[in-house]
């Protein structure tokens, strides 16, 4: 069975994650969505909040489960069986760091292959950062979040962040 | 009456900041340069330092106003009615970054439009945090910031920030 | 004389660093790796560890030598009357940022010259802060810093950092 | 009164044209959008063709006008008294040639400005080769082009053009 | 079944290439190499021969045929009914196009998904066009190149091309 | 003696060129300018006529010589015993083709390191084929090229090239 693994943080979710998720479970036939502890940023939301919102979220696609990891994900796809693994690629994002944990990942684990999608490109500017921040300053973010998401952040007093629209000019 | 709105942090404003305003000044009839609070981040000058030592810089210019701002960007701008955002276009900045902001702020606001300028070559690689780092460690600055600047830099205490100089070590 | 410096922070010396010390050493007759104070972060190493693994890795190089500095980089090469500056270039590093380094250190001091370098491509993806990551959670590092960077590493209880593996997806 | 100038050849109006014609018709007073000869160039439409489809579409917007222009686009804002100029930064176009000729312009008039503004994002795809290239293999291009373009390219003979299609070879 | 297609001009096949075919063939079942005819580029290789050089290089992969195709390769793919694209992204190679041409066939066709597989990054300067140069100039091409494509190239009479060698610096 | 070879088209030789030269004259003891035959592209001025003005350029550099060279570079470099390669390395250059010939050269030559020099960033945006585009319409190029150049391009009727000046748009 053709199975693949998409990690990542999301703190939280939005409707970019949520494309690339759709993506894949259309081309594979087992998608596991591995929400990162990520011990060493302090996250809004918890590890159990987060795979909560992500599995009320993907709840309709029935090829999709939610997990979580900790430590190098190598070795939890090892754990996992899995050998393929899923990164959205943002017109807008960090190319050069996907390409980077890619050969890292390669390098560590070279039986595991990453595979890049393109999420449409209305959603190619959206990050959970931005969308933290918005929120904390009372924006509007229906358009970048489902809606489970919007409520538990409008929910959560959450720390302001205002790079995302004040602009740093430095 | 054409009228846009230039936001930044200004930590301090540098030569490239005020080239940005001379240009914009030259286009719109009247330009705010709008100083942002910016509460997540610690600057190492406080609002109406930064607001002052813009005001002072821009005197010369008659049809720019200075301003300072909290909360969201496009909420500023429509409190003000303008609807025209200028950003300095580096080649040696993230473009990435003013791309994800300009669309986000697209989406929150779809009547504001945001205009890019392009700086002198000679200033494409100015920036705050990098003057900063570099006075912090009684380099010249003279060649990055306007003289009311400098003279603020070399009262201030300032943190030593060594990555502008001593390389980060990839 | 043809003399070099090769400034970086080397916390730790990765397998990047060796090769660009080697390009350099066969370019010039002399080269000084000078490793940074860089009393803003909070190194892994201290200073005092981090040249003593410079140095025990680039013993077989007879043309060089190990150095510490703090303060201004230009500062330091005016002291050692050096004017080449020697910096990798990586395919996946962060380019603008040497461009902007060198352009401000031009600025600071015209009569230093920064050379870029290209290390070998299967080395264009390192970089400390990854070898450090992957060390705090127990993965192999063989392939990516010499055997006494390795044990260095293992030996050290190191803080957990996993945005290079667990990849953060905002 | 405020007046710029949009630069192009134009062959054909993409609706990624015109949605940067009606950003810069709301921000200027005046917008002459100036179609270039472009004699190196073998244009599939003839400069009055491409005059006239542009001067079709924008009928609606009131103060945008449609000219021609030949020799140096910088003259041609002189003759016109015009010192501003637009150009849409599309985030998947060609940035570089964009500063770059920017950047020769002011130096050839640096009275005249570059003004950068960013196209909707489902349009930064769109290019006018692309468009003749689907044409040209009786694609579909109606999502690209306003019906008037799309009328005139089913009409002509296209040549071939693949690239865009069949993926150049690496 | 899970089927890509690869589509190129594969004028002629490279290292990697191969290397992406290799990868494809283990993530999908059917995996098939399309050969573009390409009519506007004056290929060196006929597509009989490209077609030929691509199956005897693949011919022990046993999920992996080879086809060509001509106008436009989201019709190709549909009367395939294979709703998966396979790119190469290589590092040196034109991002900004794959991302343009992809967004654009997702236009043409939303239920076809373009997926970017990473070549080996000693593979990722390779490029067709270099290897004819090269070959051109009776350089040494084996490491670029299958030994059946090194022989084909070399029986070949192929025109000069200068620009990856000479360095054109403009 | 540490020799270096500065390889190019030079058709004609810029300001941007002359500052690499100078650069390079002053870290190496000895420098090879060598004006490459490239066939395959039609210059404007014959491999003659372009050694001719680079000499006369270069005649005040004491160290530096002008010579041609045709087939593949990296010969060239062996015949000559210099195994260090030169390039100016331009904000608004194609970075990704300096690396993919960079690392093409060192898999035919290892012994042989290509080293990147950063030209004033006032020149970063100067090319050879935008001042030929500017010359052949009587535009002003003082400020891009050498007076002896500019009296050769004055000189000789040049094809015109438009696209660095009316904008392609597509």
């Amino acid at each position: 069975m053709n199975a693949a693994i998409y990690p990542g943080t999301f703190d939280p979710l939005t409707f970019g994650h949520l494309d690339v998720i759709e993506r894949a479970s259309r081309i594979f036939d087992r998608l596991i969505v591995a929400v990162g502890v990520n011990a060493s940023k302090e996250p809004l939301f918890t590890i159990q909040e987060r795979m909560d919102l992500v599995r009320e979220v993907v709840a309709p696609l029935a090829n999709v489960e939610v997990d979580s990891f900790d430590g190098l994900l190598v070795e939890y796809c090892r754990r996992k069986q899995v050998h393929a693994l899923i990164r959205g690629l943002r017109a807008f994002s960090d190319f050069e760091y996907e390409f980077q944990m890619a050969l890292t990942n390669r390098k560590l684990a070279p039986e595991i292959e990453t595979i890049f999608l393109m999420p449409k490109e209305t959603h190619s500017y959206l990050s959970s950062s931005m969308v933290r921040g918005i929120a904390a300053m009372k924006g509007n973010i229906e358009e970048f979040v489902p809606p489970a998401v919007r409520e538990a952040l409008e929910r959560r007093v959450v720390p302001r962040v205002i790079r995302n629209d004040a602009a740093s000019e430095e």
